[in-house]
């Protein structure tokens, strides 16, 4: 059904992004505080306030747009139980090795080069700051959006790194 | 919501992708199909009796079936118009720009090698056989069963070219 | 040796791809030309000599002229016969299941996202254009550099095709 | 200059590359100590020894090989000056925003799935073990070694989690 005159909603997509993040109490300084934590230790003069926009901006890319939508949907889907078994128990258990969270983030991760792709890797093993609140959540599905905070986290780290070099 | 104790499901998930695929017209040996047009003229006495047991094998894989399951299941959650906007009208429209299905049809792909993510790009532009249909159907949204379907013929032909070298 | 002093020569970069793709007769018109066939049904009113000026902002970005540069050197040592066995005879003789060589092509490709990743894989497969000549020479190994050009035109034509979107 | 008649030299490559690890003080075992510590909390029952017969059986795969191979080769041509610039100053210096070193491990880590591909994020980023010495020598140049051996051991990590899940 690929129609040629579709227009690409792009400013619908960043408020949904948004507000779905924020519905669940992330908001961009969140994320912004993430990648201050990823990379003090190797840039001087980093500031939080314009991480943030770093933040803003890479959300406004399409890719990074289309890849957080998904992951957030199939997130309320399987809270909602919407999902069709086995998919909807495996999303709902956050098993390890379904990897499809991962796919995606990686995905946005990888934008701004390889760097965003291992500051990825790291913080999706030590789980910082409100990732860490993310994924231990006892009453919501949160199998994708962890790791796509923390993808957008890393891609913003990446993208800063090349920045200065 | 991780439980330590979940256990995968793979017959599950195989015994799904095996029935949905049946349902829009989609059996093992037309993915042989287009994986033997991929390789005819590269490999001599192709047989696609044996390539349909490598794509069966194929379809065993663990992160094979999770990417196939969760594309299928956006293709009918938005055939159902069950996503929230504006993720709805962009995978139902099947925007050239979404990039979403790709993302996950390469991750497919990839799983014998790089020859198996330009043999994805190949069929995904000239789109051969089977695939053609789902990407005409008027009726149906096939935004992501078309990629995955490709991705599936791609990965058998990159196994199969390791097999022989 | 990891300096935290070392300032990054782009412009060198620059440079050292451009004359080496020169001798070995491609310009950038020439990956212009592969874009356009790539995008030719698909855009209307596409014009070769913009293009040209999109493949040599592409050209700028540091990515892809570290992934240049790499290849680019693997192809001139394998051709001086300066890499070690198995290596060498690997690379000169441009096996196909090497791999190394469309591993760096995709990560230029898919710079702009999945659209340069499956346009590379059909220029990989179609060869067209300069590609087929760099391809078939029996004088010079070039293992890297059809793969390079191709992922180049490739990745350009994902940026142009999100341009218009 | 392709060949359709090149055999693969399968075991020269392994051969290789376990020479050239071990001219830089690296075995198996110290691959297999590094999966080890990356997968101590999440399994129990983990044995160094059938982990390093893991190392040994992912060090048989070619697409490993293949680039191991290239890596390895470059920290040698550096380590001798062999490159042209800026190549061999970026290499030498291993330059944070090169990449080229982490696209090739990606692809190594990548082979069992997105598990590995987290898993090198992390080593690369904490860098345990023998990877903490390779990255601070001050005689050689371990531009790429020290990610291949990073990516290695996170594709055995990656191949241990699935099988037991």
């Amino acid at each position: 059904m690929q129609s040629k005159n579709f227009k690409y909603p792009d400013t619908k997509a960043f408020e949904f992004v948004i507000q779905r993040l924020g519905e669940k109490g992330i908001f961009t300084k969140d994320i912004a505080q993430i990648t201050y934590d990823l990379q003090a230790d190797k840039i001087d003069d980093l500031n939080v306030v314009l991480l943030e926009q770093q933040v803003i901006e890479v959300l406004h890319k399409r890719e990074v747009l289309n890849s957080m939508m998904v992951g957030l949907e199939l997130d309320r889907l399987a809270q909602e139980k919407q999902l069709a078994e086995p998919l909807q128990e495996i999303v709902a258990n956050d098993a390890g090795v379904f990897g499809v969270d991962e796919i995606i983030a990686i995905a946005i991760a990888n934008i701004y080069g390889t760097i965003g792709v291992t500051n990825f890797g790291y913080v999706d093993r030590v789980k910082t700051g409100i990732i860490k609140q993310l994924d231990t959540s006892e009453e919501h599905v949160n199998t994708f959006i962890d790791d796509l905070v923390g993808a957008l986290a890393a891609a913003v780290a990446a993208k800063t790194a090349h920045a200065i070099a």
